[in-house]
């Protein structure tokens, strides 16, 4: 592997010119206006895995954003790795925050700051400059497939009819991920669990119009005081959701896992001061890091309605809207609570306004196991370049698609992500150290090594 | 009088011409950017003044935007009218809702659709024009002075100072005003009673930045949820305002001033059904038009927050907002009303998240006696031109400013106003039909006769 590492060292700064290029198209999957550019995205992908050296390189056009699939196959009988990543990114609002433009990446403070510097153009490029740099020094130990998707951040609604279609072509022992973060850069972690997703948004209808609140004020059902109302009923001080059956399917964790879980570092001061608020708020008799990892919630992600400009415009309006995200846990069934949701939200709107629900999109949790050969090899990765064992980590966050391609494929996944909390993804100012850029370039070669040739005992395996 | 309303009749094409000059000048006050277009609305109302034969008029500035005052004094003996309006409007958001551009007036269906077309450019033109016909013809019988302001919609800021600056200038017998509605075509009314208003924007702050709701999602209070909650708390399903002491004050009307408002004429089927909606809402105990004629309210104007675009994207965000208005009546004090409502807003905030509460502006009720010379005028001249009594009315609407010229100048207002509910003020597609228009530009000339001139018995007032 030295030639590897060498060779990557070698490269860094062609490495990230490259990687610019791919940021600098806005792939946002969220927006219709964007749809050439998830074209010119994947082309970019195309171009990039045929470059590192795969056999061959395509883009499969879906009923969404097309899916670039390319592979290397060394040797039929070898292990295969399937890397899956996704070359779509989020919105960029509100882009008066962003210190530099959102699709112009810069380097400052050895941070890449752009829109999908992490998530996922960052992350998913370690993964094919591992591979070129492991073709080019003749080190690649295995074979490699790549399944680089569009639609990641709007819930991957055509990859499991993808995965149907191609079962055969997709066949591999490991799926590996690089969309998860680590604890801290001295922290090395895998991710073990994610949540599943429920996001419904609805809508409040009042009057058929926007109506003179002097006029009609007192008489007349305002939409947002009721969205207000409705919200709030969704949730308690004591209990992030009271949808009745909602907490059914939770998969309680037992003492013993949590008082592992409550070995991970932790430090609430810190926590806290990094996102100045005074205190944390959660689910009664759970800490900050289960309130995260083992517990479901609700999360308002978006409001409006009615006059929200400048001043003071006084108005009853029409209707108001809200965005509603719940974030699921093993047992609970996205499918399920959506129905849940729908159902309890109509049951308590007033019949003095009407209101509309709809199931934007949904995808179900993961657990994965921390005795499995894929995750000894990416432990072993960790170790080897940052000197430290990782820790198992259950992540809040969700890639909903993990879950589908166990069932459809059959094939577990291993989550070696390196962002950090502070890379704020999804959010202005989104960035990626160039240290982790290149510390994930650097250990996902380990992965492929000690996945495709386990070593016997620890003496061997350091050496 | 007979002269006026010929010469009216003969220039109606011509008046419609120049209400149309006035309404292309988008002169939108609570937005800055339309600074230039104040001044633009100002000049046009000098000159329009000035033509219709004023001895002088002139631009005045204010701390904010400038006044149009105008005078023509005929003989300082004679009872003096003073006219007040104001040439700016209202936001024309949602853009897209409106079926032609809101700053390029059309008739269709014989209204005027376009932002001011009523409020107030539509109303206020028909006295430019009542005048313009009285003076021409020689029947203009007492001195006249116009004050038309610029900062109504936002709430008259600097009217007040203006009021204490130029108390000599302004000295007059009356105001008289035409920015309120009648109940129908055919139901003339003249508005006696006006609400206050106390309108606040708040600020729920929670994270320093938008998070990532999966990674955070739990363990840190969602400001949209909050704002939620706090909202909710503001109002009950039987009180649209639960603050405490907010209804210390108001003044309750006796069984027999109730029973009085009963009469107007009002169909509940109708009211629902022009604004679809299948149920009203509002305080217990009260009828729809004493909830909003003489009790107070609590409407959310505007509500934002988060992500609002398209899609679904998972965000917990750092702040959300909403713009809240009160309606209040008589004895309520809008100063106390904004500061208790600040108060109760920080009380209840918890202490995960910080809260902003900015007091945007608000002004006190109105109530108008129905037995003065002024009244009785304004009566005659309906039942003139309508051949019909109006019928004294209580608006839920609010012109602060009126309660502040009785303080400041010591002159009582008249609110002849010639609007319809189905106007749509500050709404999309605000309109005004062409036959209030012109019925209010023949009613004003005979209010100068009868103010001027009361006749003493009813056969001579009908000759």
């Amino acid at each position: 592997m030295e030639k590897t590492t060498a060779y990557i060292n070698a490269n860094k700064q062609r490495f990230l010119d490259e990687l610019f290029g791919l940021i600098r198209i806005p792939s946002i999957s969220s927006i219709a206006d964007h749809k050439p550019d998830m074209v010119r995205a994947a082309e970019y992908w195309k171009q990039t895995i045929l470059k590192a050296g795969a056999d061959k390189a395509e883009i499969i056009a879906t009923a969404g954003n097309p899916v670039v699939y390319g592979e290397k196959i060394i040797d039929p009988t070898k292990p295969t790795v399937l890397v899956y990543a996704h070359y779509d990114v989020m919105p960029v609002d509100p882009l008066d925050l962003w210190k530099s433009p959102p699709f112009e990446p810069e380097v400052r403070e050895d941070k890449i700051f752009a829109r999908g510097a992490d998530d996922d153009k960052g992350q998913s490029f370690m993964h094919a400059k591992a591979f070129e740099a492991m073709v080019a020094t003749g080190e690649l130990p295995c074979n490699v497939k790549f399944m680089i998707e569009g639609e990641e951040e709007i819930g991957s609604p055509n990859l499991e009819q993808f995965c149907k279609d191609h079962k055969e072509m997709l066949k591999a022992d490991i799926i590996l991920v690089s969309d998860t973060g680590m604890i801290a850069q001295d922290i090395p972690s895998i991710t073990v669990g994610l949540r599943g997703l429920a996001y419904l948004e609805v809508e409040v209808t009042g009057p058929n119009r926007d109506l003179h609140s002097g006029l009609f004020g007192g008489a007349v059902a305002n939409p947002i005081n009721v969205l207000a109302k409705l919200i709030a009923s969704l949730t308690d001080e004591h209990n992030p959701n009271t949808i009745p059956g909602f907490y059914d399917n939770v998969m309680d964790l037992t003492a013993e896992e949590r008082a592992e879980m409550a070995k991970a570092p932790f430090n609430l001061d810190d926590y806290k001061k990094a996102i100045d608020i005074k205190e944390v708020h959660g689910e009664d008799g759970y800490s900050t890091i289960e309130r995260t990892g083992i517990r479901p919630t609700l999360d308002l992600c978006g409001i409006w309605g009615g006059y929200t400009g400048e001043g003071s415009k006084t108005v009853l309006p029409s209707k108001a809207y809200a965005k509603v995200s719940m974030r699921l846990v093993p047992n609970q069934d996205h499918e399920e609570i959506s129905l849940q949701f729908q159902k309890y939200f109509e049951s308590i709107a007033p019949d003095y306004v009407r209101v509309k629900v709809t199931n934007l999109h949904g995808g179900q949790g993961y657990v994965s196991p921390t005795d499995s050969a894929a995750y000894k090899a990416a432990s072993k990765a960790y170790e080897k370049t940052f000197g430290k064992k990782p820790i198992p980590f259950r992540s809040g966050g969700s890639i909903p698609i993990i879950s589908t391609f166990e069932k459809v494929l059959g094939i577990k996944s291993i989550l070696m992500g390196f962002g950090l909390e502070s890379d704020a993804i999804h959010s202005p100012n989104e960035n990626f150290p160039l240290f982790n850029l290149y510390k994930g370039m650097e250990t996902i070669p380990w992965f492929y090594q000690y996945y495709t040739k386990p070593l016997s005992s620890e003496s061997e395996k350091l050496a």
